[in-house]
């Protein structure tokens, strides 16, 4: 069987992978189609290495079913849709005993500390199996990890109908969150650098402006009356951005960070105080997210083909990420079974 | 009769306040003590000279009685003891419509944006002033103010009993915050780089360290056993402890900016992504907050007396102004009546 590895020193190769049975406690997964994410690009550019063990099979964003089920695991058939919910979480230590296993304080991310789904048989333990329901695609069902990164941070957000909601960087999260917050009937505007990018936006619908030539707390300003927004997403990961977000949020507004930020930044803490604004980390999802990502996929109520840019070969999983790391691509899908180009 | 006054260019005068009898709607009070504070001393070192008018009886930290009742005012009699809460809202903005007045964005804060208690006659619409229990003194009541400001900070942590709380900074506000949340039950450790105030801290039963000495962020893991605090209250206003909230939380942590802070901050926001923190801003007061400082201090449930360093006349007050801006006095009280000099 084929997967995709990163190998060290900034090299991807596709590699062979012994299919063992799965263990006690797991499935075997036929994956069908795996995204590839800002996340693997950190990992395939070098800049993980510190926490990565090479050879790693990487990807999180998975679609399968189920090709053998190991000892003691019920509930499960061969031929089973599914997807993964790729964190695991040692329920002992005082996030978890919090409540908060999804930011387990010694979270192991599946495909990052432990192999991925970019492989064609991959084995994962049962309770990390999520299923699929009948009417959802295995392509579709992908980006199910990405649209409960966005339901995360929009239940974070504690958005409410009638809403105004900002989303600052209009990649495929920023988009998942502007669809996930529109769904739940918020109004939306996008701030976007790149035009090919502000294009997609708005073919999807969404008010979307350059935060390079207007000057954006004006225009949300402008866009809310003189009130500011209820909510405001950093998805983008700029330090300008991340400054301007206490200029565009209301008195009590949100302010949810969700982007990594590589650096310290300012931030307007006079602001803050003055609005009693509240700024919230978002990290991840928790099974309940995972669980409303199927849901809004299912019923279409997310507009995730717009979002689908490539769908490649699993030979091709390295070409497509130098796509993604130029920018060239929105949402890269690899065809790890092989149905579109073997 | 005597007032205080900012006269513009950085200078304080005694001056002499006509005394009109109060107009409909308001009470005139026989002012007992004024408290000054920090934005009193911004006053006076003419840092808000774009905001306010002079000359300006400012001080808004006040208790007195009765002395004359406006037409059409109900429920008070010549003599009732009574504090007043500073602020008047327009009740017509967004803030103020969400239910926020007391962050309205035109809010009028009494003894800055209009005369405030630092005279011996004082005219105040009647829906400001809060009545005093018995018991409560008049010396006492002077403080309800800053409890409130207190009060209202720890409300919005949302702070639990058995919570490890932080507060950085050890001035007034900061002990009294440490007071507040001591009596919600909460384990408190306080940081503050001044000596003096250190040791007065230690007397009030606090263990405080010298940020300036040692590893904060360390000393908090020591303390909370690895986990973090629940609560950090930035109330010192430097630039390195907000840099270090975000190292002092734990998973899920709430960090309130209290402090006012003249520029931007560095803050980790990877750390904020990473632990899901909640950084909130904390400005004045409710009503509720108001309510909850008169009942904390007629129950003697919060350590006011040590706070108090200076009680000092009319005529001293630009005198004390300096002590307090050299960083030698703790809580001054001016004692407008003249009970204790005159
Ligand atoms: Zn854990
Ligand atoms: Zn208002």
């Amino acid at each position: 069987m084929k997967g995709a590895a990163y190998v060290g020193q900034g090299r991807l190769e596709t590699v062979t992978v012994d299919v063992a049975p799965p263990g006690p406690g797991e499935l075997q997964i036929a994956v069908a189609y795996c995204g590839l994410c800002g996340t693997d690009l950190h990992i395939a550019h070098g800049d993980m290495d510190a926490r990565v063990r090479t050879p790693l099979v990487f990807g999180h964003e998975t679609s399968g079913t189920v090709a053998a089920v190991g000892a003691g695991v019920e509930g499960w058939a061969v031929g089973d849709p599914l997807t993964v919910m790729p964190l695991s979480w040692d329920g002992t230590c005082a996030a978890c005993l919090a409540g908060h296993q999804h930011i387990c304080q010694n979270l192991v991310f599946v495909g990052i500390d432990s192999p991925g789904g970019l492989q064609q048989r991959w084995n994962v333990p049962a309770s990390l199996a999520v299923a699929l329901p009948p009417g959802l695609d295995l392509r579709t069902a992908a980006l199910v990890e990405p649209v409960a990164v966005a339901v995360h941070d929009v239940r974070r957000s504690e958005l409410q109908v009638g809403d105004h909601a900002v989303v600052l960087g209009g990649g495929p999260i920023g988009v998942l969150i502007a669809g996930v917050a529109r769904d739940a009937g918020a109004h939306v505007l996008m701030a976007e650098t790149d035009a090919a990018r502000r294009s997609r936006i708005a073919e999807l619908g969404f008010p979307v402006v350059d935060p390079s030539a207007i000057d954006v707390p004006a225009e949300v300003e402008r866009w809310t009356g003189g009130v500011g927004a209820d909510v405001v997403f950093e998805v983008s990961g700029a330090a300008a951005a991340a400054r301007s977000t206490t200029a565009l949020a209301r008195v009590r507004g949100t302010i949810v960070i969700v982007a990594i930020h590589a650096a310290a930044r300012e931030i307007d803490l006079q602001r803050v105080f003055w609005r009693e604004l509240r700024l919230l980390g978002a990290r991840v999802y928790q099974r309940s997210d995972f669980d409303r990502a199927v849901d809004l996929l299912r019923q279409g109520r997310i507009p995730v083909d717009a979002l689908v840019s490539h769908v490649v070969a699993l030979e091709e999983t390295a070409a497509a990420m130098d796509e993604l790391a130029a920018g060239r691509a929105m949402k890269v899908l690899v065809d790890v079974a092989g149905q579109v180009r073997a």
